[in-house]
């Protein structure tokens, strides 16, 4: 059978990670999970009670493809809630998750062979949905002097587009309002198309995340019911378009998939209305981010930088490894801790990072980091490194 | 904000069919409805009753990208259950509907520019994914004389894939085995990647269908819980694959989708075993296409070839309109029966076709043949075309 050169994208590693330590609790070990972008926690009670009663008054068919109108306006409204912007429901469309929000967005902004701009490190399917639609990804290189964001002159004339993402994967870092208004209006002077990835907002621990409706309304945001409101395997998401763009990706939507899941969609609306419950999750990710800030540096892990949301520390581990891929496997072989090499996030530099998730329960954070540190004063290599400092 | 060529592609007339169809309601109107492509049943009990018992059980976080294990040896299963085809359950991949997988099949298989084939008339949504997806869909006109379906000779070698669809939307016609040898060996011999659309597969009135798997390895094969198991808005469906193309199709999934709803995955374990309420379906369709293919004529809609399969009558209208468009509003306000005009699935020949679905109620089916007859009676212009026979 004949195959695509656009075909051959990078695997993700963490699924390596997932195998490996899938493969250690089959033989009896016990792991922690810290490698897995997603919380432990299930959709809201609220949120599977709506679905529950849904599926009994009738057929769930093919919902119109832009979304249930009252989960467009719900989503609109939670623009005023949490941003303070007046945001019209028409603009939103609901997508299967973030997922389908990227095709939506890359297939309606971009031709075979536009540049678009990413963030290095970053989330991983950036570069490879841009390809698998014949896009090139172009990586800006992002340190700890821009907190990991890409900075107005990274944006040039080349491109045709660049996407941002505030909280960040694997960093967690933000942008301010003065920072994210720069690039907009960088990219608004070169005729880029810009997108703005909000899918962490609401997991945030100090400011605020700012939303770019805020700043503009010629953007597109994408966002998902994944993160904060705890429904990673619903694949449900939205995002919010300039008003002139509301056909062609409601096409595009008719076309690529007709309508995201409706029982996702009725589960999603219940869970707007479900803040209570999610913001107990928030106290256990405040929890197991003060637990690990303080406890990753006694297990030798130094060089992090406190993240301002989601649920990720990204370590610099250059004076441990070389090879991020296999100090994650001596991690996960020799402490029982699973965690993600930043090669998945940063091909050039991540041979020397790590990502751990703080998703899971403040327990689980605790042993894990109890386990870290009995390995990481007992491993001869990196005991040496310690006594070294 | 710049947008893209590839991002223009056609809208369903369907959906405007609908929106007038809602308006006339809203007006206070009484609507058949024969434009849509869905039953009007739910998902069966048992998929529901699943689903409700896993949504308390655990959080439905990520699947493993491929599907959960159980649902694709499941699937495996039902091949030999069908087709008596012993099928390596390793060859399925669980996806969010057929949507996502035609377009995982087409990134997978082809590249930029590549041509197409897909027979005229068709699913429309074929020829604008491929067009998304910067490929170039080329229409391969059939008519009567080959049951609405491609020939061999169609394949030309300055094509790089073929589609084929058996039972058919919108003609409801298969291909036997011979066909569908002749043109698998076709493709084979030009080197094409050959997909078949078997998302109706279970809904037949007479020879079962046959799948691609009866006569090749080397082909993609799509299908989907939508009809036959009557699940259209859970978005699941799946796809076989060659075994040499699992591991690329893998992590195209975990980029582009990460996985399909969960929560759907669980209900269509189970609605694989609800094969008593569903077959009870096919009881309803059948006497619903009994009726039609009887009423229809006495309509004036004599030009129709009975289906073989799916829920769809296609129609000749060519002695009544050069405006299949202008002809459904009319039946639409005159008769308040809501079909769809044929230029949805065919852009040449369209303007002279109706879709009829038959996949409502029977009650349904027999008012909107009341209406239909009443109508034809009354039509001034209907009624001397119907006198002049």
């Amino acid at each position: 059978m004949r195959s695509s050169r656009r075909g051959e994208v990078d695997p993700f590693i963490v699924m390596d990670v997932m195998e490996a330590a899938r493969a250690e609790e089959a033989a009896g070990r016990s792991v922690i999970h810290m490698e897995v972008g997603q919380p432990g926690t299930p959709a809201p009670r609220r949120a599977r009670e709506a679905l529950a009663e849904a599926m009994n008054a009738g057929p769930l068919g093919y919902t119109v493809a832009l979304g249930l109108p009252a989960l467009r306006a719900r989503i609109a409204k939670l623009y005023g809630e949490w941003y303070n912007v007046d945001l019209d429901p028409n603009r939103v469309v609901v997508t299967a998750g973030s997922s389908a929000a990227f095709i939506l967005t890359f297939t309606a902004l971009f031709d075979r062979g536009d540049r678009v701009a990413i963030g290095d490190p970053g989330y991983p399917s950036y570069r490879n949905i841009l390809r698998a639609l014949d896009l090139e990804p172009v990586g800006i290189p992002a340190g700890p002097e821009s907190r990991y964001q890409p900075r107005p002159e990274d944006l040039t004339p080349d491109l045709a587009g660049a996407l941002v993402a505030s909280p960040a994967n694997p960093t967690g870092t933000m942008l301010g309002t003065t920072e994210l208004a720069a690039l907009i209006e960088r990219a608004a002077d070169l005729g880029l198309g810009f997108i703005s990835d909000e899918i962490y907002h609401g997991i945030q621990y100090g400011s605020r995340a700012v939303t770019a409706l805020e700043i503009s309304d010629d953007v597109y945001v994408i966002n998902s019911f994944s993160k904060y409101f705890s429904m990673t395997g619903w694949r449900i998401g939205w995002m919010v378009v300039p008003e002139s763009h509301v056909r062609r990706v409601e096409r595009l939507v008719q076309n690529m998939f007709i309508c995201a899941p409706h029982a996702s969609q009725v589960a999603a609306l219940a869970a707007l209305d479900a803040s209570e419950e999610l913001d107990a999750n928030l106290t256990v990710y405040a929890e197991n981010r003060r637990l690990l800030l303080e406890g990753l540096p006694k297990a030798g892990f130094t060089k992090i930088a406190p993240p301002d949301g989601a649920f990720y520390i990204y370590a610099d581990v250059s004076d441990m490894t070389e090879d991020s891929r296999e100090l994650c496997t001596r991690i996960l072989q020799e402490a029982g801790v699973a965690v993600t090499p930043g090669l998945d996030f940063d091909p050039a530099r991540g041979a020397q990072t790590l990502r751990f998730s703080y998703a899971r329960s403040t327990a689980d954070m605790a042993e894990a980091l109890r386990r870290l540190e009995a390995w990481a004063g007992a491993s001869p290599a990196h005991a040496g490194l310690l006594k070294s400092r």
